[in-house]
C-alpha cells in the first residue's frame, strides 16, 4: 500500500475510482438478489410468510452497507477464474447473498438491548427499535436459517458437493467456534472489574482471538467460499483462507479506529462506545499510530499471499487496501 | 386408538410398555450423541469454544424431554427399512440429534423475556434465567447454526445428496415460512384487542395455520427426514410428510389440553398461561371434548396413512397414539 493513497481516504475522492465503481455495482446486484429472496412467494415446504416478519427481515437487510462480504465472495471466485457476471454467475450471486444474510442477522442480534443495546445502525433505527425486541430476535433467526435454505436450494448453486461445502463452511464460521463464540468472548470481557475496581483488560492475544472469531471468521469464509464456488484445489482454498484472515484482522482494526476517531454522523452509528464500555480493542495497547502501522503490515501480507495469482488478484488487493483505509 | 388406552394415560401405567422402553432407549442414545457434539474438541475451522457458551448450550439441550423429534426421525427411517442401531445407524443418530438442537434453540428463544417470558422449562430454570439474556440469545443462535454444521459434516451422514436434502428441508421447516414464521403469527395474535376492548380472536383456520407452522413444520420434517435418511422414493417421502402433519396437529392439540388441564408440577412448566395471555388455541372453539374427538380423528388418519407399510409402521403408529394421549 503506498503512502499517498493511505493519507487520502477514498471517501474524499472527487470522482469514484474503478474499484469503487466495481464495489458499488456488486452492491447493487446483491441488493436486488437479497430483495428477490426476501420477497419471494411462499415456496414448497413453506406454509405462509408473516408480513411483519418479512418487513423486519427487509429492514435488517436491505439498503444497507457496502456489502463487503458478498463482494469478497464474488471477487474471490473471479480471481480464481469463475464467471461471476450474468446468468452464469447467478449461483455465485445467490451464495454471496446468503452469506450477507448471516452478517445481517448477526447485526440484528448484536444490537439487541441484552447485547450492545444500539438504537442506530447505518444511520437508521435498529430492527428492535423499528419493530420490537421479539420480532428482531425472530427476524435474526429467520435470516440465519434462510441463508442455509438458499445455499442448499436445489439447482441454485453449483453441484451438491459445492453447496454442501458452503453450508459446512458457513456453519463452522458463524457458529460457536467462530462468530457467535467471538460475541460471547466479547460480552464476557466487557465490564469486568478486578477486586480493587480497576477494569480487567484482556491481553492483546485474547483480543486478537476474540476478533478473529467475532468478525474474522465470516470474512475469512467469504474468501474461502469464492474458492469453493470456483471449484479450485485445496491449495487455492487455503490461500484464500490466509488472505481472508489477514483482511479480517485489518477490518476489525480499522473498525476500532473508526470508533475512536469518527463522529457518529459519519459512521452512521454510535461511536466512542468501545471506550465508554471498556470494550476490548487493541487501541489501548497499540495506539492510533501503532494500529496504522499494523494495518500497513496486514495489507502488505494480504497482497503477498495472492502473489501467485498475479493480475487476477488485482481487485482483491484493492479490496485489502480499501479495508485498511476505510473511515466509515 | 382404542378407548381404554385413551382413558388410561401412559404415565399411570404400573410397568412401562415396550413402546415406552423403546422411547427411553432412543432418548438415552440421543442424550449421549448431543453431549458428544456439544462437548467436542475445537475442530478445523473453529478457533475456540467459549466455556460459558458451551455451558449454556448444555443447559438448553441436555437432560431434557422425551426427545420425541429425534425419535420420530429414527423410527421413520426404521419403518422404511433403514438400519438405525449400532455403527450403521450412527449417521441417522447424528441427523436426529441435529434436528433436536433446532428444537432446543427454539425453546431457548421462545422463553426469552421479549417472547413468552418463561422462568421454567422441564422443571428447571430457562436458559436466560440460569445464565443471562445475551448468553441465551447467543446459545440459541449457536445451537441452530450447529445443527447445520452437523448435517453438513463430511462423512457423518449418508452421501452429499442426502446431507443436502436434510439441510434444505430443515431450513425450510425451521425458517420464515415454518417454525419462526409460526412464532411471529403467535406473537402478533397474542394480546390484540378490538376498539371496544374485546380480545381479538383468530379464526380456527388461522389458529391451525399458526400451529402447523410453529410446531407442525418441524415435526413433519422429522418424519420426512427419516425417509430422506432411508433413501426411499419421493412417494414414501410424501407419505411420511402426511403422517408428520397429522401427528404434528395432534401434538399441538394435546399440548393445548395440557395447558388447560394440568398442574404446573406435572407439566414441568407454567400452565394455564395460554388463557391468561389470550393466546390462540382451538380450545375456545372446540372445548375439551371436541379436542379429544379431534385427537381421535387425527390419530386414526395418521395410522391409515402408514397402512401401506404394514407391521413396519407399528412403532410410528404407537407414537401417534402416545402423542394424542400424553398428559405431560
Amino acid at each position: 500500500m503506498n503512502a499517498p493513497e493511505f493519507a487520502q481516504p477514498m471517501t474524499a475522492d472527487p470522482t469514484p475510482s474503478a474499484f469503487q465503481a466495481r464495489l458499488a455495482a456488486a452492491a447493487a446486484r446483491i441488493e436486488t438478489e437479497l430483495q428477490r429472496r426476501i420477497d419471494a412467494e411462499v415456496r414448497p415446504g413453506e406454509t405462509a410468510r408473516p408480513e411483519r416478519l418479512v418487513a423486519a427481515m427487509r429492514h435488517a437487510t436491505l439498503d444497507g452497507g457496502k456489502r463487503l462480504r458478498p463482494f469478497l465472495v464474488i471477487e474471490s471466485a473471479a480471481a480464481l477464474g469463475a464467471v461471476t457476471e450474468g446468468a452464469a454467475g447467478a449461483g455465485i450471486l445467490s451464495a454471496a447473498a446468503a452469506i450477507e444474510l448471516v452478517h445481517c442477522y448477526s447485526l440484528v442480534h448484536d444490537d439487541l438491548p441484552a447485547m450492545d443495546d444500539d438504537d442506530l445502525r447505518r444511520g437508521r433505527p435498529t430492527t428492535h427499535r423499528a419493530f420490537d425486541e421479539a420480532t428482531a430476535i425472530l427476524a435474526g433467526d429467520a435470516l440465519l436459517t434462510y441463508a442455509f435454505d438458499i445455499l442448499a436450494d436445489t439447482g441454485a448453486i453449483g453441484d451438491a458437493a459445492t453447496r454442501l461445502a458452503l453450508v459446512a463452511g458457513l456453519a463452522r464460521a458463524a457458529g460457536l467456534g467462530g462468530m457467535v463464540g467471538g460475541q460471547v468472548f466479547d460480552l464476557t470481557a466487557e465490564g469486568r472489574y478486578a477486586a480493587d475496581g480497576r477494569p480487567l483488560h484482556l491481553s492483546a492475544a485474547e483480543i486478537r482471538r476474540l476478533q478473529a472469531m467475532k468478525t474474522g471468521a465470516l470474512l475469512t469464509f467469504c474468501c474461502e467460499a469464492g474458492a469453493i464456488l470456483a471449484g479450485t484445489s485445496r491449495a487455492e482454498r487455503d490461500m484464500m483462507r490466509r488472505f481472508g484472515r489477514l483482511i479480517g484482522e485489518a477490518f476489525q482494526m480499522a473498525d476500532d479506529l473508526i470508533d475512536v476517531e469518527s463522529l457518529p454522523e459519519a459512521a452512521g452509528k454510535a461511536t466512542g462506545k468501545d471506550a465508554a464500555r471498556g470494550k476490548a480493542t487493541l487501541w489501548a495497547s497499540l495506539g492510533t499510530a501503532g494500529m496504522r502501522a499494523e494495518l500497513d503490515r496486514l495489507t502488505a501480507a494480504a497482497e503477498a499471499t495472492l502473489a501467485p495469482l498475479g493480475a487476477s488478484a488485482a481487485t482483491l488487493v484493492e479490496t485489502a487496501r480499501f479495508i485498511a483505509r476505510r473511515r466509515f
